[in-house]
This record gives structure tokens, C-alpha cells and sequence, in this order.
């Protein structure tokens, strides 16, 4: 039996790092993951993958960490911790950004946290942020979702998506960021659950993303676009770079913490623009897809 | 003699909007600013105006507003006071985007806020970021705004001045939003200045913002520009954006406070842009920007 160390754990969030480059390489037929390694001043560090320019992504990073060091005593008092000393975090993260505004972007996150007093959780979570929601699509990747979460516990799709809804939402805009997915965190051991079985569930997790997006972005970057279109992608995308440095923890955490700015950054699209108040018309695909940014919908059931 | 009452300032801010709007529009000879009237539903209200597509001027905003209403616990647990119920809050807040990356882009502040128990304070500031530092632009900007915080205290400059480093500065790129200029929070009547004296201040720049921005748009949107320097000032414009919303109290208030998000980031730029490290060639003029964005450089004394 394999025991799952910090070690193992980081070994095998890597090679999902690789596959997922190798598979998104292979449908993107033209774009190339570049590597980045770099290291933490204080432990540990992580190889940033990007890929720029490709013939369906404009831009796109996986980006692998594995640092560790001593705890501060903001981490100490955030995570109510007294007992520890040392943490060590080890994940991969992944957003995706089209040129063709009809495939959607994607983010994926898993992460696995422990400290030197025995505690430790996984963490993660898969969203889908259509720029035009096209609700076969949604339910496509919901069901898939379901599927893998259902394999692991019948509670985990329903609560972890309703996590998602409420985590990836943007109060300012009263907007969801997409068509939301999955969100998780501090899971660890319980009476239903041993470690390894949460462990598999994250590379589980891991494994399912390039089989989705990969067909995402075969199917929808057939599709002709206008410059409307792309006006319309543009917007969207401002919409997600307020989420992320407005609300999004890893990203906030990340720049407060003095970690590396360009891979935390790299979840930034290559373009994007803000208008004054521009609103949809009444009717148009656009405003199709504003009033379908709201929590709570059930895109399995349907 | 006028009392320097709270209906009375707001009143001067709203003539302040009008005046800059007015002067701007002309210099720009073709942009128009649209008002857009908006009400708060606890209390008050404001006038957004907004130019976009102008002949030197890409988007520029100009707010006003005057609000009131109840503290909340947040607020007065925020503030430090137990015994103040009720808030007003009025100021005019400014930026401009330019289509021209020789042209700075620029923001002003000022503002005045009170409660209920008779405390209040007068904030503000201005600041200019140009997309290439022209040192006898940074020169002037700094002189004009050292003249006129001559004029109420010689403590001013120096002291508003390093606020300025100290507030507009990116910590996670470790360079200052651009060349400074002054940041004043919390002033309020002492032995040495009457409320009249802090206020006189407020619309000194007030005044003062107009003249400036005129003289540098008129001078600097003369000069040709290539595509590479347009792609600079999209990059530039992404580290605004990273200002604004990672960090810029006034936005990060206002988003969490439920303000009118359409006036709260009518400070974005139309267009902005993020590549994976790209970082300038050495010696070459956009390296010579970055090499000035540092807190701590004495325009003035030069």
C-alpha cells in the first residue's frame, strides 16, 4: 500500500499537471505549454506552464506548487492554529482563456494543505465561465461533475455544487462569474470518508478535466464569431478579472503573501475591456446569458 | 461670511465636477461628457458623467456624490465611534484614460466626509500615471502641486507627498502606480488651519486639476505613437486595474459597501491587457519607465 505523503501527493498533482498539458496541447494542435520552475525564497516552488497564442487558446496556464516553510503568526491566527509550526502546501491550478468566444473559460484547482500537528485538508473545485451560455453545454459538464462526485459520496455533487454558486459569484455585479461547477475545501478523514479516498477524488478530478474541455473546445471553436462577439468576450472577460482580484482567495492570498505574481496572475485574460454601463439589448443572446448567471440553477435535473 | 456647511460643500464640489467637465471638453474638442443622475436608496444620491471616445480623451470619468444615511456597526466599529448614528459623505472623483500612451492617465479625489456627533475630516488627493515618464512632465505635475500646497502649509507638500509613494504603490509588482503626486486623509481643523483653510485646500485642487490635465493632454497627444507603444500602454493600464481592485480603498469600499458599481469603476480603462512575464527590454524606454516607478524620487527639487 502507497502511503500518502506530502511527498507522494505532490508527485502525483504534478503528473496530472503533465497529462492535462500534454491532452490540452494535443486538441489545441498548435500551441505549446512553456516551463517556468521557480522557487520560494523560504521553501519549496513550482513549475508555471503557459501557453500563449495557440490556435483555440489565446492563453493558458497550469501551474504546479509545492512550498512548505514556517508558519507567521497571520497564518497561525487565520487558521486558528497553535500547536504548528510548518505548513506545506502542495496544488495544481488551471485557467484556460479562448479566442473564439463561443468556447468557454475554465478553471480548475486542487490542493492538498498540512501542517506540522498532524492537520491537513484537500481543497479544489472546476468552474465553467461561458461566455455565451449555452445551456447543452452546462449541462454537459454538470453531469459530469455529478457523475465523478457521485462516485465518491451521493451528498458530494449537490453540496460542493451549491459551494460553487456562492464562492464564484460577483455581489457587486449580483452575477454569477459562469455556469459555476464544483467547489470544496478543508476535507479531510471521517467516519464516510478515509484520506485516500479524498485524495482520489481530487486526482479523479484531475483526470476528468481535459476529457471536458478538450471536447468544450473541439465542439464550440468550430463556431464562427463576429466582432460583436468578440466585444461581447471582451466584457465578460473584464467580469472575471474583477472576480479574481476583487474577491478570489488563492488570488488574494497569493499577492498578500508575497507569492509568485506571475503565476497567480496568469488566470488573467490576454485582453479585456470595461464600458460605462453598456447593458445587452433586451432579447439578444448576450442578455440570454446575463439572465442565466444566477445561482441555484439546476443544470443536471433539467 | 458663508457657513461652511455640509449642503454648502457639496454644493462647491457638484460647481468643481461641472468646471472640469466643462474645461476638459474643451481642450478635448470632441468628446462629450453624458450625466447619468443616480439615487441611493439609504440616503442621497450623485451625477456620474462620462466621456467616451474623445478626440485625445479613450474614457473619462467624473463623479460626484453626496450621500447619507445610517451607520451601520461595521462602519462605526471601523471608525471608532460609538456615539455617532448618522453619516455625510460628498466629493468629486475623477479619471481619465487617454487614446495616446504619451498621455498620462490621471486621477483626482477630493472629498469631505461627517457624522452626527459633530467629528468630520476632508480627504483627497491627486496622482498621474504616465504610460512612458517624461521627467519634465512628472517636473511640472509635481511643481504645480507643491505651489498650491504652499499656500495653506509648507508641512503640506512634503508630507501629502510621500503619503502619495506610500498609497498609490502596487506591493505584489513592487512599483508605484506611477509618478505620485499628493494623498491627504482625515483633516480636520487644528492650531494652525480653520475648517475653511482645509476646505479653501480642496478646491485649490479642485482648480488646480484642470490646468494641469490640459497642458498635458494638449502637449503630449501631439506626438505620434507606434503599435508597440499602444501594446505598453494595454499592459500598463492592466497594472491600473490591479491598483483599483486589489487595493484602492475608495474601490474596495465602495464594491463592499454596495455603492454604484458603474461609477465606482468607471475608473477602469476601456482596455487592458496581461502577458505571461513579459518584461521590457533593457535600455529601452518602457525599461526606463519602470526603473522610475519607485516611491521616494523628488520630483521637484530637480
Amino acid at each position: 500500500m502507497i502511503m500518502l505523503t506530502k511527498e507522494f501527493i505532490a508527485s502525483e498533482y504534478q503528473k496530472i499537471q503533465q497529462e492535462i498539458c500534454e491532452a490540452i496541447e494535443k486538441v489545441d494542435a498548435k500551441g505549446r505549454f512553456e516551463s517556468d520552475h521557480w522557487t520560494r525564497e523560504e521553501g519549496g516552488g513550482g513549475l508555471t506552464r503557459v501557453m500563449a497564442n495557440g490556435n483555440i487558446l489565446e492563453k493558458a496556464g497550469v501551474n504546479f506548487s509545492a512550498v512548505h516553510g514556517p508558519m507567521n503568526e497571520a497564518m497561525k491566527t487565520n487558521l486558528k492554529v497553535k500547536d504548528a509550526h510548518n505548513f506545506f502546501a502542495t496544488g495544481v491550478s488551471i485557467v484556460m482563456h479562448p479566442n473564439n468566444p463561443h468556447v468557454p473559460i475554465i478553471h480548475m484547482n486542487i490542493r492538498y494543505f498540512e501542517m506540522d500537528n498532524g492537520t491537513y485538508w484537500f481543497g479544489g473545485g472546476i468552474d465553467l465561465t461561458p461566455h455565451y451560455i449555452v445551456p447543452k453545454d452546462a449541462e454537459y459538464f454538470h453531469a459530469e461533475l455529478k457523475q465523478v462526485c457521485d462516485k465518491f459520496d451521493p451528498d458530494y455533487y449537490p453540496r460542493f455544487k451549491k459551494w460553487a454558486d456562492d464562492y464564484f459569484f460577483i455581489p457587486h455585479r449580483d452575477e454569477t462569474r459562469g455556469v459555476g461547477g464544483i467547489f470544496y475545501d478543508h476535507l479531510s478523514e471521517d467516519e464516510n470518508h478515509t484520506k485516500q479516498d479524498i485524495y482520489d477524488f481530487s486526482i479523479a478530478l484531475g483526470k476528468l478535466f481535459p476529457k471536458i474541455y478538450a471536447k468544450l473546445m473541439a465542439e464550440n471553436s468550430r463556431k464562427t464569431f463576429t466582432p460583436e462577439e468578440k466585444e461581447w468576450q471582451f466584457i465578460r472577460r473584464g467580469r472575471y478579472v474583477e472576480f479574481n482580484l476583487v474577491y478570489d482567495r488563492g488570488t488574494r492570498f497569493g499577492l498578500y503573501s508575497n507569492g509568485r505574481t506571475e503565476s497567480i496572475l496568469m488566470s488573467l485574460p490576454q485582453e479585456a475591456k470595461w464600458f460605462y454601463n453598456r447593458r445587452p439589448e433586451p432579447g439578444s443572446r448576450e442578455a440570454e446569458t446575463m439572465n442565466l448567471l444566477k445561482k441555484g440553477i439546476n443544470w443536471v435535473a433539467k
